[in-house]
């Protein structure tokens, strides 16, 4: 189920750490290098079919950004803040 | 040494594939799914370090959009124009 905007909002505040723009939210890491941005994209990656749910991924060099948001729903769902939620984990 | 314009405009016809945006060269590329992409990502990633030139990766779950350029020289060298040549073989 689609969230409304205010209440996208508040849980986008207590992630954390991503911005919400539209209906995505994002958020971009910083790694050591390449290969470490490959690593950790991997573990995104394997969350994200665990999850049947898949961000966009933009890899440049040593930074990666995430966007998450739920297409068949044309908005920001759970789906989107649990997925967050997971991936924050990974970088903590 | 950074390609002239009209070099590189030469070199991407012959590529094939591949479109010239500025001082970028960007290819699209279609899979099956989301583990597809992220296997012909991981390919990329090895070529990429393989030659230490790194392309910017994006992902959207079945689509994977490369971009080459040499950030050092201020646009197109041969080095981009190699991996190019590596990477289309990937999906021959």
């Amino acid at each position: 189920m689609k969230l409304s905007r205010k209440s996208s909002a508040a849980k986008v505040a207590k992630l954390g750490n991503w911005t919400l723009k539209g209906n995505v939210i994002t958020r971009f890491f910083r790694f050591r290098d390449f290969a470490a941005s490959m690593r950790f994209v991997n573990r995104v990656g394997r969350l994200a079919e665990a999850a049947n749910h898949h961000p966009d991924i933009l890899i440049t060099y040593d930074k990666v950004r995430l966007g998450l948001t739920t297409h068949d729903e044309g908005g920001l769902t759970e789906k989107d803040f649990r997925l967050a939620r997971r991936i924050n984990k990974l970088v903590k």
